[in-house]
This record gives structure tokens, C-alpha cells and sequence, in this order.
């Protein structure tokens, strides 16, 4: 029996504590978060999501916090889920974030989370978008996801938002050669943020440069200058927002954007589901006595994969 | 029927254009490459296996190079690996490996393979651990595994070496940040490349507080300082890499790690094929005709994923 969410109608209110304990509960994976993300799931698609992205130390905490005051000043409300894909042994970044936001935090009409991994990295993506969407069903306008890097469980995170915004630094060298693994093909426009140090004018260049390599034949993206910590530019950033968010009205662009995301989501789950179902104890107790041929060399990895799907689909 | 490959018993001499066509059989999939593999498989087991890994510009193919130049003067044959998860419109860093591998190159003691993802990351990590499986086939005593950077593929690759060596430089504050997301778990140790630079002696002391975090009960990690472009400190970093080869001769630690290996490569191997099998023409339009109710938020990605599930295992 799936136990039920005892604040699923304050949740839906919006209250802070509600919003707290269901992400807490998709964070711990609770008994009830099966039933809870289901209900959520269907207060869904209100939100408008955006994601921000970039290597560490570009200033994405600030440009998340004053693009919140931003909005706030327009009326509406903000969610942010900050990840942080810690490893276990080096977790200082939670408090380092909560403390850099504290600026917004205070204010009622934003909700701010910080979720790390703890242990693999795997299931962090999946919960963070699961976190988005109860800060979605809890009324939030606005949910802004921030992510560190360019790893696989960053780019998920990514691909889960409306609009992405990598931000980089005139330092990012390295980050715009990594850049290429992935973080180009996911950003909807680029922000400099430090553009008042030396090197900033090069870095545009070479960013306009990878740019002029990607075929953009409908929305064109683009690179703003911002001094975030001065608060500068940060009325281009919502600007450019808006533009790529109107962009995607038109044609059912976002519709079908949406729809692309809810579709990968079903495979993602398909395969970890699987994944726990092939994985009982006879499967397990089968790859472990094959183990002893595969490291005689008398059989391969491929023929126990077989032979184990077949047991599979058999029984 | 499985094709079989034309070159095998010419592979398992180490003919360099036979490992050249094996590599490619293997890199595009071919008819004939399953059958390949699992022939190459039973011939291997023989070669250590290192992994160069750190972010771009940190030096890691020269150190390969060198190293390649060191065992080669003491008779051993060497194989290199050098993985780029470049995206496809950047590709020009293949070019680039090859240009800068050219001392090598001309040895034939050494066969040396970029590899770069056409396309998806996903399958890239997985075809750079058959290539060295086929590299070991070949004979090779050392095979180098070189890859860029810290998403999830880089770590699959570096968890398929026996010895994993992460390379930084003074100027890798981001990259020194970004280790918390992985490189510092599967660091067996550490070198500075680049360490006659300003910063070096600060870069020393922040990985080594980084790693006095770490539990490292046998083993210990450490950090080289070296300077690969004037082959200073090479021997050092060969001299580190044989003592944790000794390191995991003892109580049967590397057969342990390799066992573990091969288990992870089996349980990727049924992933992928239960990925195949599962997403066949049935289940995909059902997916599509449930993805008008998802759409409508009548029905949730996790019935859905169940019902695909249920249908799976019931057909």
C-alpha cells in the first residue's frame, strides 16, 4: 500500500514547509514519494523553467539570486534548486550556497533548495527535475534549476528547463574547450559574467566564434556581458529570457519541447525500474557464479549478458 | 549468422593494420564485430592498464607520450588510447592528438588511436574499453587510456584502468573544484604537470588538503610535480605507477579489481540490450498514443513507465 503525503493540499497552497517536507521526501525517496510525485505530476506544466548553467566560480548563485529579485519585482514567484554534484567526502558546497543566497531567502516568495549528491551521482538529475516539479505544483511562476559543470547528470538537469543559460567567465578557458562536450549544444544564449576583467572582450570572441560552428536556422543565440555582482546586465539576461520564452510559444515550439522532456523522463524511468526488476537475487546469484568463467577466460562478458537476459525474458 | 573478422589470428600477432580494422569493426559497430569481441576477450588479461585523465590543456597526451618513450626504452610494447568526447561540430581535436602523438607514432612498438563521439556520448566509453581489450589481444604489455575531463564517460573509462593517474596543472583552480564531482575517487595519484609555473607550490597544497579528506587506508595517494614538455619528472610518475602495480599484486588486489570491472562491463552490456529489446515497435507506439494523456496531465510519467513495464514482461 503506497503511503499517502500528509500536506499534499498546503503543498498545493504553496505553503514553505509543505514544499519542504515533499522535497525532502523525494530526496530521501520515502515510501510515499511514488504517490506523492504522482499527484504532483499533475499540478504540473504552469511553471516556467529555467536553467542555469556553467563551471564552478562563474557566478551562477548570483545571477540565479538577483535574477529572483528581478522577477519578484514583477510579482511573481520564484523557485530555485541549486545542484550540486558533491562527492560525499567534500560537502561544503550546501552551506556555501544557502549562505551566498541569502539575499532572496528572506524574502516569502522565494523558495530556495540546495540538493548534492550523497553517494552516486546517478539519481541526483532525476530528482532534482522531480523537485522542480513540486516547486511547479506548489504555484512557483518561475523555477530557476542551477547546475555546476558539464557532466552527463547536468546536461539531464539541463534538458529539463524551457530555457538554459551557460554561464561562463573571461578565466573559462578551459571551460569553453570543454564546452564542447556538450554545454554548446544545450545553451539557449550565454552570459559573461565578470565582463569588466581583462580577457573578457577574447573570451566573447571565442565564444561567438564555436558559435558561428552550430547551425541555429530559427532562434539565434547570443552572448550578454554582465557584471552580476554589481547587479549589471542582469535586465538582459530576463530580457533575452523573455524573447527565447516567446520564441517558444510560437509554432507549439515549447509544447512540443515539453513533450520531447516528458518522453525522455518515461525512458529514464523505464530503465532504472528494469534495471531493479532484472537485478533480483537470482540474477544476481547467476552473474556471481559465472563471474568464475569470465575470469578463467573460458567464457565472455557478452555471453553472460545474453545467457542473464535470457533468464530474464523466460521467467 | 555472426561475420566473422578476416585479420583475427593476424590481430593476435599485433599486425598494426589488423588492430587498426579491429578498432574500427569495434568504433562503428559492425556485423562482425560481436564475434570479434568475444574472441579478443579470451585473449585478454595480459596488458596493464593505465588512464591519463585531468582537464583539457593539462598535458595529458605529452605525458603519455613520455611515458610511451620511457616503457618502449625498456622493451615494452605500448598501446594508446586518447578518448575526446568532442561534440560533432567542434571535431577538430582528433587532428590535434595525432599531430601532437607524432614522436611516437613512428615507432612501431607503439599504436596509438584518438577516439572521438560522432554523435552520442553515451556508447563512446564503452568502444574506448573494447579498443583496449583489443589492444591487450594484440599483445601490448601497456595499454594508456587517455581521456578528457570529469562527466560520467571519463569515469567509466578511468574505473577500466588498473592505475588511474589525474593530471593537473597550476592555472586548474576550476579543475581542482570539479574533482570533488569524481576525479578525486579514482585518482590513484596526482601530478602537476606545468609545475616550474607560478601557483604550483599553492596547487600542491590544495590537492593535498583535498586528499588528507580522503580515507586511504593501504593505499596513499600523492602528487607528482613535474614538467612532461622537458620529460622532467616522467620517471617519477612510471616509478609511482610501478609501485601501485606492486601495491595491487598483493592479497589478490588486482584480480579484485578487475573482477569488479568485468561485472560492471556485464551489468552495462545487459542495460544497453535490455534498452534495445525493450524500445521495439510495440512499446514505442504505445509510448506515443500514452503521451497524448501525459500531455493532458491525465495520466503521469510513472503509470505510464509502469504500464510499459507490465508490458514488457507479460509479452
Amino acid at each position: 500500500m503506497a503511503k499517502h503525503f500528509p500536506d499534499i493540499e498546503m503543498l498545493f497552497k504553496g505553503d514553505r514547509l509543505a514544499i519542504s517536507r515533499a522535497i525532502s521526501s523525494v530526496e530521501n525517496e520515502s515510501p510515499e514519494s511514488q504517490a506523492l510525485l504522482k499527484r504532483v505530476f499533475s499540478q504540473t506544466g504552469r511553471a516556467y523553467r529555467i536553467g542555469i548553467t556553467g563551471p564552478p566560480g562563474a557566478g551562477k548563485s548570483t545571477i540565479a539570486n538577483k535574477l529572483a529579485q528581478l522577477y519578484r519585482g514583477q510579482g511573481l514567484s520564484i523557485g530555485i534548486i541549486a545542484v550540486d554534484p558533491t562527492s560525499p567526502f567534500s560537502g561544503g558546497a550546501l552551506l556555501g550556497d544557502r549562505v551566498r543566497m541569502i539575499d532572496v531567502e528572506l524574502d516569502d516568495g522565494v523558495f530556495i533548495r540546495s540538493m548534492a549528491s550523497r553517494g552516486s551521482l546517478g539519481g541526483l538529475s532525476k530528482k532534482a527535475i522531480e523537485a522542480v516539479d513540486v516547486l511547479d505544483a506548489a504555484g512557483k511562476d518561475i523555477v530557476i534549476m542551477e547546475t555546476v559543470g558539464v557532466g552527463q547528470s547536468e546536461l539531464d538537469i539541463a534538458g529539463a528547463a524551457d530555457t538554459t543559460v551557460v554561464v561562463l567567465v573571461p578565466e573559462s578557458g578551459d571551460s569553453i574547450q570543454a564546452m564542447k562536450a556538450g554545454l554548446m549544444e544545450i545553451a539557449d544564449f550565454f552570459v559573461l559574467n565578470k565582463a569588466d576583467r581583462a580577457g573578457a572582450e577574447q573570451a566573447v570572441m571565442s565564444i561567438k566564434m564555436i558559435l558561428s560552428f552550430k547551425e541555429q536556422p530559427e532562434w539565434t543565440s547570443d552572448v550578454l556581458k554582465v557584471v552580476a555582482s554589481e547587479g549589471k546586465g542582469i535586465d538582459s539576461i530576463a530580457e533575452k529570457i523573455r524573447q527565447h520564452r516567446e520564441f517558444l510559444m510560437q509554432n507549439d515550439r515549447l509544447t512540443k519541447k515539453r513533450r520531447l522532456r516528458l518522453e525522455d523522463r518515461i525512458r529514464t524511468l523505464v530503465a532504472d525500474r528494469l534495471k531493479v526488476d532484472f537485478w533480483d537475487r537470482a540474477r544476481s546469484s547467476l552473474l556471481e557464479k559465472k563471474m568464475a568463467d569470465v575470469m578463467k577466460f573460458s567464457t565472455t562478458p557478452y555471453d553472460v549478458a545474453e545467457d542473464l537476459i535470457e533468464h530474464f525474458r523466460t521467467m
